[in-house]
Order: C-alpha cells, then sequence, then structure tokens
C-alpha cells in the first residue's frame, strides 16, 4: 500500500497487476449486497461460491482483502480446491461441515465444525467443505486478497480449455483414458 | 510463509515476530468456538468485540488472517479506533449498522449497511461502528492479518498508563485541562 | 522494486497504487529544497510539518522512504497522530521534546530527547511530540514510505468533512454533545 | 531480508517460520551435489525430481531462492501439481517436454520445449511436464521460494494420510466410489 | 501478486514499476530461446551473460523469478557485480569454476565447483565466477526477480556516463588520479 | 509486522533474522545518543559513518527503519558502497556535498546538495558524497531498513578475508597484478 486507497478502475484500458485507481472514492465503492441472499445450490455438486472481492467491490483494490459466502445443500460439496493468493478462514453461518486441508506431505486435517466456529486453510493448499447433516449449510470466508483465486482440481485438470491431454491425465491417476474420458464428461 | 504451516507455540520462552512453533500440527489449532455466542454488550459503550486470531487460533501464525465477531446492543457503539496491520471486511450477521472510515485527508467514507451486507475500512484508518436500529446487530470481521491490533482513539489517548500528559491533550483536543481530566474520569 | 527507479509523473492522467513513472530521470527528481528553512510555527498547535516525500521529490516513487522537517515553538505540539503506511525515527534538530508513543495495550512509552539524539514511533501507533523547553525545536523525520499518511486523532474525528455524527464522539469519549460541538469549533 | 546471511540450523530444537541461524557461514553452506547426477526415473510415473532446497543447501535461508533438477524417462511425467510458495522456471537440460500450466479460469496455456529452452509456470497454478520423445529428458528448476513445497493433486487428494473421504472424491470427480477406491489403490 | 498473470506489454506507453499487462496471454509469453546457444565469450572478459528476464519472456512479469546462461572462455571471468534486486543460484552445466561472495563484514566466501554443483550469491552482495580450467564452462543462474538488474564494481565506477569524477575515485581505492585515468581507459 | 513491537534481544543465543524479542519494551530502547557528537574524520577518506541501526536501538528490531550521521573533513569522502537491505535518504545538517549514485545502466545521477538540502540513493545502487567545500559537512541519513548494511566497493574486493585472489580483481579492473597489489596495500 503506498496511499489510502485505489479503488479500482474496473473498465479502464489499462491494464496492470490488480488495477489502476479511480479518480474518487465513495462508499458505495465499498459494499455490496452480494452476499446477502443464499446462493442456488441446485447443482450437481450441491453448493456455490458467490464472491465478494475487487470485481464486486472495487474499493477493495490494493487493501489486501476480500470475502466470499458458500452455501451447500444437505450432501453439498465445495471440492477440493486452491487459492493461490490467499489463506481462507471460515465462519459457519447455519449448518454444519465437514472440512479439511492437505498440507504438501499430503496429511490431511479434517474435523466437522458447527454454527458459529471456524476454520482456516493456509494458502494454496487444496482443501474442501461437505455438508453431510441434513440441512442445508453456509460459510462467510475471509481472504488476504483482494481476488484469491480458486482453482478446483477436478474441473481445472479435466475440463480445461483447451483440454488437458488424456496422456497425461491417466498416467498423473494411473487410470485408464477411457476412465479420464468419462470424468472429463461427467465434469462438463 | 516459508513453509505450509507453523502453529503457534503460545507458550514457548522464545520470543519472535509472530510465534515460534509447536512440533506438530492437528486439526483443533485450526478452530475455535470463541465467536459461537453474542458477546455481553452490557458496558459504556454496548458494544463487545470478541477476537479469532493467533491467540485463539494459533494455527492461524504466519497464515496473516484472523477473523472477530462484534455484537451491538441497540444504540451501541464501536468507537473509533485503527487497526495498525491490517484491512478490515465486516458481514452483517444481524441488524443494521452506520459504518465509517476517516481517510488521511480527513474525509469521511460513511453509509448504512444491513443483514447481509459488507463494508471495508482500509488499513490504519480510524472507524466505527454504530447500532441506530431498534434491534442487536453483529458482524463478522475478517482482517489480513494474524494479529490485528485495535488502538481506540479515545481510550489510548485518554486511558492510557502510564496516562498521556494532559497538556498533550489539551492542546491537541483544544480544551482545558479539567476537560481532559473529565473525560479521562468517565474513560476509566 | 522491479527496476532501479520509477520517478513518479505526478501529472499523469493514469491513477495506479503510487505513481506511473516519468520517461527519464535527472539528479533534480530526487532533491528538495522544502526542507531547508524552519516552517511556520504561528498557529494554534505551535508547530509545523514540513514533508519531503514523493509529492516534493518524485523520485522517491517505489523506493520506500521519505522524509519530513518539523518545527516546534516553546511550547508547541505535534499532536498525537499516526502514519498507517510506515514506521518514524526522529533526530533533533534543535531544542528538546516530549515524545511518546502508545501500543495497542494502551501502554505509553515517551521521554524526553534533546539536540542529537532520536526516537522511534512503530507504524501505525498513536504518537505525539511537544516542546516543554523554552526555545524553539526542530526534527527531521525517516519514514519507511513514500507517501507514510498522516492521520491526526482530534482532526479526524472533530474535523472530518462530511463531520463524523456527535452520538458516535460524543459516546466514544463519555461526553455530552455540547461538549462533542465545542470540539469541533475549537478545532476548524 | 534483515541481514546478509542466516545459515539454517536444521538441527535446532527452537522452530520458526523457515529457521534459525547458524551461527557461523561458511561456503559449503551454499552448496550441494545433490544435482549433479540423473535421478532414477524407474517408477510408475518415469520421472524423478530432486531438490536443492534449504533443507539440502542450508544457506537458501532466508534468501528467498531455491532449485531442482527432474529427470523423465521417455514417456514420463512429473504429473500436475502446485508449489503453494514459488513460481517456477525451467531450463531444458536435455531432449523435450510437452509442458503446461492452467489459469484459475480453466484455461490451459501449454507448448513443447527442448534443449536449452525455458518455460514459467506462475505460483500456485497447476502445471505439468510430459518427456513425449523418444529420449531421456531432464530440466533445471529455478524457484522464488527457499522451500516452494510441491502439492501433487492426484496423491494428495487419492493418497493422503488419514485419507480424503471417498464420497468427497466422488462428488468432485463425478465417478462412483468403486472408481475412486480403483485410483486410490493405483496410486499407493 | 493480485492476479494469476499480467504478461508484460513492453511496447505501451504507460510506464509502471514493471510493466502494464497485455490483454491476453499465450504460451510464447513464457518461453524463450534466448539461452539455447552458448554466448561469444570473445571479449576482454572472456564470459558473457545471456539473460532470459521479463525483457525476453513477458511472461514473467509480477511472477518473481527469471534466469541467465553465462559462458566462460578458459580464464574467464564474470567480474564482481551486484544484483541490486535478487539472490541468485548458480548450476555448472559445464567445466568449473571458481566462486565467491563478499559479506558487509568484508568476508570472503569462496569455494570451486563443477559441473551438476550449485552455488548461492545473496541479494545485493559482491559476487563473482571464474574460469580457472581449461575448459570452456557455463552455467544457468536463477533469481528471484523478474529483472534482476546488474551492476559491476568495475564499469559502474570506472565507465559510468557522465564518468564518476577522478577524484572520488582516487581517494576511494587510494590511488592517483593518473591510475584512475588508465582504468577508465581500459575499461572502455 | 505480526506485533507492536518486538524489541531485539541482542544477547540470546537464538539467532534468527533480525533478533529474537526481549520480554519488556522501554523507551530507552527507542532512543540513542551515538549521532549526538560529529564522527572522527581523521582518517584517510577523511569521513566517518555513525549507526543508529537495531544495534544501537534494539526497538527498531522489525520495525522497518534506522538512522545513521556522517561527517566529512574538507575533501572527505563517503567512498563509493551500497546498502544492500536500503534505499537511503539524506538530509545536509552542515556544509555541502558532492553526491551521486550509478544506476545498473552505469548512468550517473550526480548534483550537489547544501544545508538543509536531500537526496536519496535507491536501493542496492553505488552511490558516494563528497565533501569538495572548504568547511566540515555532516548529514543524517535515513533507511527503509532496521540494518541495511553496508559493501564499500573498494575495500570489499581489496580487503577482504580472505582476500580475493588477485587474478580475479586484475581483470575486472584489466590492471596487472602488481596494481593489484598496490591498491590492496594501499587499503589495509
Amino acid at each position: 500500500m503506498l496511499q489510502d486507497l485505489c479503488v479500482a478502475d474496473l473498465a479502464s484500458a489499462v491494464k496492470v497487476n490488480g488495477f489502476v485507481c479511480k479518480a474518487n472514492a465513495k462508499a458505495t465503492d465499498f459494499t455490496t449486497m452480494a452476499l446477502k441472499f443464499p446462493g442456488n445450490t441446485n447443482n450437481k455438486l450441491g453448493s456455490l461460491v458467490t464472491a465478494a472481492n475487487v470485481m464486486q467491490v472495487p474499493g477493495l483494490n490494493t487493501l489486501g482483502v476480500s470475502m466470499a459466502r458458500i452455501d451447500y445443500a444437505p450432501g453439498g460439496l465445495n471440492p477440493p480446491h486452491t487459492h493461490p493468493r490467499a489463506t481462507e478462514m471460515i465462519f459457519v453461518l447455519a449448518g454444519q461441515l465437514d472440512v479439511g486441508f492437505i498440507t504438501t506431505a499430503n496429511v490431511l486435517i479434517a474435523t466437522t465444525i458447527k454454527k458459529g466456529e471456524v476454520f482456516v486453510f493456509p494458502r494454496g493448499l487444496l482443501h474442501f467443505q461437505k455438508n453431510n447433516g441434513r440441512f442445508p449449510a453456509a460459510v462467510i470466508a475471509g481472504f488476504n486478497s483482494q481476488l484469491p483465486g480458486t482453482q478446483q482440481a477436478a474441473a481445472a485438470l479435466f475440463n480445461a480449455t483447451p483440454p488437458v491431454p488424456d496422456d497425461v491425465l491417466a498416467k498423473a491417476f494411473q487410470i485408464g483414458v477411457v476412465d479420464v474420458e468419462k470424468i472429463k464428461m461427467n465434469l462438463k
């Protein structure tokens, strides 16, 4: 930070790491209603992530934080993913969740958290949350990045454009190319 | 970050910037129940901040995030304060709040936010929240520091130990020493 | 720092965190006469801060340092303030000063320093200097930011535009609205 | 960096982020023969990563760089993985490689590089290298971290200890639990 | 890093610390053939440094790494120099080298490394490599900066434009002005 | 910075990057008289640098600033040197100085500054000050590091322990070994 504020000019033709600054800052640059209502979890995974990062809250530019809400149907999963640029801390708004992250030594650190409890997912490590309860669940997540980025392992590997070659995935997962194609089809 | 994790050994005799690391990490190092229940707002300010930082969640050490919940009685105020080491982003759990921060150009950026809405307080700038609604309010705050630190302007100036000299405060606020002493008494 | 130099183009229409770079660097970009003469201390506080930051010395852009000189009449006060983006170290050019900073635990660390002595004010913490001697005093301050920013507690709270609401200040300082209005008037 | 050097005392009982410093530095702290000879690629993946990071070169502590060599049999794969703490740049010592990384928008950026050419894998993004040539291949990798960390997606998800629950993986990859168990078996 | 990628737009009229970003990223932005062939060492020093930094590989912008290859004729010297913005780690591709760096306490840390071995030169410290073997030598260098910068002590002092005054150099090296002029002539 | 303060425990047996923290902080940890009086310039170079960094002011630990005073006899030179970890900004206390720094493109940026004026030396670049006036001169320097480190080019190259080999220096400066030995002798 080299100045108090640098509200993102999301429409500028000049592109920098982050965003160039708008001429003025006003209160609406620092707020959003994006997280106000539960996301629609009627999808294959039974979960939805709704972001409140610099794209929704331009005042976050250069300030190093953002938030998201995640909603989970019963059985819903926020599948294993990483945030390349942020540690994440979640607070359970409703329901309960099985949560875990995996270290670079392939150690799973996991537990179950309930309404009002928190958990931490260190920067860059694979992690997930699953609602194994009978009721919908929701969390608020805090990140130490204005744009944490999210890379879902399954989607990145099996649903990229252009696609990751089948032979890479077959060898990585020690499965056949037919299995790879099946997963690719399922994840479309 | 020079490694995946460095769970704080809060009891170590060796003191460093942050904390030295415990030998092992377990899931309980990354969670707390501290934020589960509303704080007691039966005090002069009508608000209470409850922290979930590295002191409560030792797994946060070196990870650069923390959270807090703040509860407000009707009329309750989280008085003007700074976090020397963090930007703060809040999400309203219940009620509504008048919120604002002041830039180094002495410009107030303020608005009212309601349940499900967010606001941002840039690192190191004075800010406040006040519940001018008729019902209790509460927020979850996310910070980009494992220990943001909090400096309330009124308490730091008028209730420090040892006390800030009266002549400094009288001149700073352009009031009399008697007025200073009155504020000091009230803030004890 | 991604390159040797990036002399600030203070007039550019493109605004970034810090400043975009001018095409060329010359020696005059790295110097200023701003600090050459004592500031005029004939004001309510009896002190004046004169900056030599990136606004006066465009060569400082991206380099992470700046300086200021502060002059104090006898009895003059540089009132309690924070620098959101810098630690400050001062060297006494003349006279003597009562100096102090307040930690987030509301502990005052204070002493008296004389000509040729130094003191340190950690980043983001409230601090002040007062000339309780009989002669004018002056210091040179070094900062680890090209634009440290300064937030005077009294002015930010009682002289912001638009104003911080009276009820916020009254509750924060546990005084009446009339007292708040009096301070606001005095600090105009 | 707060000093010239801080050679890691790998055996110290005091654990910090990185390592505490040995009392003295000598030339052998800054070198290793670890990368001198090709790694043994006679394994399921047909590749081997050999590290020269702070664990092998204690002088790297606090200096923010490390290296590795990677050897590939014909058909060998360094499977999709991330480095949570480093960007990687590789230089091809021998042979040719199909290389690629996937952005958080699930875009694959891939090409083929040959002896003497380089490629870059941005911090925290999934990437891979595969030797589709007829001869052994090898690269030297440079990282901007003393200990980049490596998380192989397949191994982290399907071979963690304790294991990631089958229902999480089945839902994430949209496959059956039997398929999950098969991959787990294959990756042991 | 505030986003996955920011491929340098080297031709933009807008100059920032580093580079503004191109609209799109493609695989060719992340590779170069610059290091493919040995540099021409037929010069006074008998060595040549060939860079693969952000100027050759625009995809490196904001990613914090770069590489170079250095070739040495028998007797060739990469003369004492610093990188103001990077630690350097080298891997010997061929031959053998006498290498060393000098700490701020004027301690030389030096050794001889051979093909396949590595050595580290901490950020900002003077260092050199000399091929005292009978055969050509070459290294690959990794840096933790997209543009490390190189300042050769002899050339910077005795071959700058405009020149460093003779009296400065004479007093610094405790030699006569005639000696200074001789070195200046030799280094042209 | 992970906490308000971490006063250096300079005597601790545990060595880290920077210093471990003392249990308590007091005002004397943040001040020194080291800069109070002019340094003795009766030496070969006619100048003396007196430091007020973390070694003299333990409270500076983790705070990222320090100061120094430099005194110059008429004709005195602070010879070409770098600070590997800091940009430097100087304020002239007395006299006048010819000052300059050299970029990595071997461009000299130089001027003359007088009492009350400032100049900036970017991190890691060679720079010098020379008193070509008829009277003693002195400056206060501010740095953005608690321990900037200083590497004088001439002393580091010609007066290191163990010595930099003559053949390296002869080739670097394109002079004879006899010339090298003469400079080594002069700089002892």
